[in-house]
């Protein structure tokens, strides 16, 4: 790894393949950047050849450096002012168009895919899987955000008696830019995957391809910039070196990195991220454990699950996936088993080959390159005690017409006698690459994935809630993610080596120690929290949240304003209504909620929390509401919902309830002529004393 | 710095007062480290005399380097094995325990306080502000947190349309130890911010005094010990050399570091952090500003809290204190009359000596090496750009017997005339000391604080909502905390140099890029986030709360079984009950909710949302619980609230309704003979449609 490459150990050195202009032909296009609103075509004097990786044509040439300051201050300036305009749901709903561009585009982008030696069913993972994640984040970011720039993050904290100061959470987005750097193995999930929750957060892209497979991200950035969709300056597109990139990036800045562990070291302890406090998140390679519980032995459903992972893991991709399994545990009993089966499947499911030729399920590697450095690792793991029982390093059988040049590894499975070697716990062969290893007991098990020092994900397989409990309380403080396979999901689990846009991606330790993806939460890696202190009115105004103590108004009924005219802070004050024990025995007979608190005087008044027969807070909820609803037809369409209820202090016969309805939170809804309104609800007794507290939840017309 | 003393500038150097054994005389009190459940005595060939801070006289020695592999070793064999058989509220519990016994042994380590420098008022944020810190946890936690070792992070994610897959994130504790370095300044509050959390998460703590005033930290841990509460191997202390105390360390530890940003940064470079992904938490020194509005001018509340405020933060500790303010930015039309106020008021409350003399409201800084380095700083200030114009370098005058030798400096005001001089912004003299910069325009202004590269904490005074939403909204993505300072909370504010458990205290870039404190949100730091994925079953039995899809139990009414018997997954399925017009007509006669919705066929039917006149929710709700109650005596003693109700469906007069309530969560109390059970409500009609979903709370008699 040089300097001048600082991005992955998937990125070959551009230097091995560069040649002199004339030499590839100047009609192998020439790869663009995409900076500061246009197409930038690269200096030309000396290019780098990218090729098919199956045949080794000429693909496309990636030419010298883009001009990364020119990216970074259009971010700073434009990207960064044109997203600070949109609130979360407007950002969405470009996500969501984005997507549909996309998913128009797929067919053209499937094929430039198969160049790279995708195989239709790697494509998907890529393609697909990528316009999975703008859609997944399209339907959280409406769903899970309200319609605003900022997020409140907790409850309000109270910080004076008298109710007079208090503190408030409060994220906002970052003022920089998020500059993302890429693997070669995932050109355009990788892209999507860090993109989409920048984007929500507001923050503007760089996006940072690596070299074997740029090609197929220009062609997707191509895409999306072609749609119109894209606010100026959120998304910019990088080819070629990125040296010195972190030199401009200060703590307003995040970096998302994916690449190799010691290119990621290398960025952790740069000066940007350790002096200026840029906010880094890697995700490196990881030797990935998958264990078979003792109970799945041969003839389960789950020794059946466990097999088909190992296979999958090890062809899809051909196996170029820092979630790839790389160590498989199984008990020192079923270890023939497993090397038996592994072995059938291989030979019964898998076709090397070119993968646009009939019938292939595996491609070759993304290049050359890429298959001597597997090739070099699998001989590391066999130097290290490995022994090769399944597969060879051998020159593989191809189908495919010119497959001859092509970048083609077979699968290998490695058996290991001492499961302690450390070869297999460290090295990472990137390729259709995995490695056999016995264990004696589930505590041995738990051990021996624990030594891969870190790992994005693992899979326990076994239908043994006892082996399954022990496994995974074991290795999760050392795991992203634990996927727990039995026959029950053998058919409808998203998969060992799958990340899915809804939980979090990346792993401690080894791994990087970065998280991506997980709904909402890597949302958050683009924002800063700020812990807020001052007056309610103050924080009312900072939150646009209204908090007890802030202003309220009284005027007109808050139900006869449209959003339009509605503010925080307006309310309806009732007046009292008192309750009856004919009004409690009438609602228990008419509700059928007999529950001796409110129907016995004696057993209500042995309860540790009533002093007698007491309202039942469904008289009170529902009192309340006629006690502050205004029954006409008006902008408040409907109540879908309530939270944050909680019955403070009893009601018994002859004491008087009003109830105080405060507009708390306005988020009017993007594609619709309504939104939601969240009312603070208070009810008190006689004596002022709080009875209920809970949050109503209204849609309400905008106009 | 020197890699003997990797802890802090805030630690001298131990060399430069290290003297033979004898000098100091063997009456002065070695300093013991308590490790694996001992009182250790240090090898005291060679030792370190700290001193009082006013007179200089003799107060302890430090001797020979803590076995800290030792202490490692024991905190995570026996401290982990200890503190993961106790659920969060008895961890909860502990603390608060902790706190009463400090805060019974208050007299003696004020007194031993008193020595350090600090004036009673100063004692006050060390000593009661830490034992406030456990209460604040112990209270949270038990408050916040479920009776249990995990905890659930967010929904349940579907991933299979059939249901039979899906995710959960669970946090887990980190395997290892939290080694926390403590700077000099606050030695107790120091150390139990850091120590709370921690204990709380389940993680056993090693805790690193600085060296000046370890004899405080010293005392301290000695009533926790004594007060015989700490699990074993839940608390260390280490006083001496850490020396090498990374090395022993790795991926399943946390450092919680407090002290100068240089040795942050070695930290943070160093192969434990990078390499093996050791959590590290810095919280650096940081030049915090406070910024006046221009509506604040002489004469106002504002403009007397903020002069206030900021002698309040130039004189507490001496100004030792990382979160005090550095940065004074006033329009430059107030700047005279700031400087003049704060003379004034300098002149009129501090009384600088002895903390132990009658009348003294500022003490000494804590050691003389301390006074030489303020010195130092600022006459870089002076070379920067600096002008004094309140206070002076000159030997100060000082109130209280014996004085002489002690490390007085006296407050000391600068003015820079050029606000963009990279000194003011950089420089920190770790004492009384201030600087007064000039801002053109809001603009200008948010552009000045953030010049200090990230901050811990900002003041913005103003009362003019314009001006501190400008503010506020410029400055909060380069700080942790941000204080909005008006009339109106001058009384009650807890004060800009204050953290408060409640909040986080960090802050980006300069300021170490840590998080502290927080409530809840620093007992993550503690614990890893890990993403499940699994069938209902599994993932119900892996997280203990009940999901959708998981074994229900049909048998005997969960409503009569206790705590100990109940079971997630206990289960009542109601009889249908179907719903008439007169039913809906005769719930709004009793409740006065005659929204037109339920009562006028026409105007429901011209709603978005209804087909025609529907059932009041709160009717539903209310027949749910008489048809799930059983109405006798027994374990289930209140619905104490009701969480994330969501009406889903219509009903329509014919409709049917009936109700599943499924036991979702239990949470035994520790200190009463009842627990929290929440129960899983879904609402469904004639056709199985979903009509509501909402969480029932409970509490239920533990027999």
């Amino acid at each position: 790894m040089t300097l001048e490459t600082p991005i992955g150990a998937d990125t070959p050195a551009p230097e091995s393949a560069t040649t002199e202009t004339g030499e590839h032909g100047a009609e192998t296009p020439l790869l663009e950047s995409y900076i500061a609103g246009a197409w930038r075509v690269p200096d030309a004097t000396r290019t780098t050849l990218l090729q098919d990786a199956s045949t080794g044509a000429p693909v496309a040439r990636m030419g010298g450096a883009p001009d990364l300051a020119a990216a970074v201050e259009h971010a700073r300036t434009m990207g960064q002012a044109s997203l600070g305009d949109l609130p979360f749901h407007r950002r969405a709903l470009i996500l969501k168009a984005l997507a549909q561009a996309l998913t128009a585009a797929k067919d053209d982008l499937y094929a430039i895919s198969a160049q790279t030696g995708a195989t239709a069913r790697d494509s998907v993972v890529d393609v697909d899987g990528g316009i999975g994640v703008l859609f997944t984040y399209a339907s959280k970011g409406r769903r899970e955000l309200p319609n605003a720039t900022t997020l409140v993050d907790g409850a309000p904290e109270g910080l004076a008696r008298d109710g007079s100061f208090g503190g408030q959470h409060l994220w906002s987005r970052l003022p920089g830019v998020a500059f993302q750097v890429n693997a070669f193995n995932f050109p355009v999930w990788g892209m999507l995957e860090k993109f989409a929750p920048a984007f929500l957060a507001g923050v503007p892209t760089i996006v940072k391809p690596a070299t074997p497979t740029a090609y197929l991200t220009e062609a997707a950035v191509r895409v999306m910039v072609d749609s119109g969709l894209l606010p100026e300056g959120s998304l910019q597109l990088a080819i070629g070196s990125a040296h010195g990139f972190l030199d401009l990036l200060d703590a307003g800045d995040a970096v998302g990195f994916t690449g190799s562990a010691s290119t990621g070291r290398m960025l952790r302890r740069d000066d940007a991220v350790v002096v200026r406090g840029v906010s880094l998140t890697t995700e490196a390679d990881s030797v990935n454990a998958a264990i078979l519980g003792s109970d799945a032995v041969r003839g389960t459903a789950e020794f059946d699950a466990f097999v088909a992972s190992v296979v999958t893991e090890m062809t899809a991709k051909a196996g170029q996936k820092c979630t790839a399994i790389r160590r498989v545990l199984v008990p020192e009993a079923s270890v023939d088993d497993v090397i038996e089966a592994v072995r059938d499947r291989l030979a019964a499911k898998v076709v090397l080959g070119d993968p646009r030729a009939e019938g292939v399920t595996m491609g070759p590697l993304a290049s050359l390159a890429q298959r001597d450095e597997v090739r070099a690792r699998v001989m590391d793991l066999v130097a290290g005690g490995g022994e090769i029982v399944v597969g060879s390093l051998d020159e593989p059988e191809v189908a495919g017409a010119g497959a001859g040049e092509g970048a083609f590894v077979s699968p290998i499975l490695l058996r290991f006698r001492d499961a302690s070697a450390p070869a297999v716990h460290d090295i990472e062969a990137f390729g259709p690459v995995a490695s056999v290893l016995g264990y004696r007991d589930l505590d041995d098990a738990v051990r021996l994935a624990n030594l891969g020092g870190g790992s994005l994900v693992a899979t326990v397989c076994s239908a043994d809630p006892d082996v399954v409990g022990t496994l995974v309380a074991g290795i999760s403080p050392w795991h992203g993610r634990v996927l727990v396979l039995d026959g029950s999901v053998a058919r409808t689990s998203t998969g060992h080596g799958s990340p899915v846009p809804h939980l979090v991606h990346g792993g401690p330790g080894r791994a990087g120690g970065g998280e991506e993806l997980g709904g909402m939460r890597s949302v958050l890696h683009y924002m800063r929290r700020t812990a807020l202190q001052g007056s309610p009115e103050v924080l009312t105004r900072l939150t646009g949240q209204w908090r007890a103590g802030a202003t309220t108004n009284d005027g007109i009924h808050p139900f006869r304003k449209p959003l339009a005219r509605l503010r925080v802070g307006d309310r309806v004050v009732s007046p009292p209504r008192s309750v009856a024990l004919d009004d409690i025995e009438h609602f228990a007979e008419f509700t059928g909620d007999t529950f001796y608190a409110h129907m016995d005087e004696e057993a209500a008044a042995a309860n540790p929390f009533f002093p007698g027969r007491v309202a039942h807070g469904y008289l009170l909820l529902s009192w309340a509401a006629g006690l502050f609803v205004d029954p006409d037809p008006g902008p408040v369409l409907a109540n879908y919902g309530l939270e944050n209820l909680r019955f403070v202090t009893p009601v018994s016969p002859g004491d008087e309830v009003r109830v105080t309805l405060t507009a708390k939170q306005i988020s009017p809804r993007e594609s619709e002529e309504y939104g939601e309104v969240r009312w603070d609800a208070v009810l008190v007794n006689q004596r002022d004393e709080v009875v209920a507290t809970y949050d109503v939840l209204t849609l309400v017309a905008k106009e």
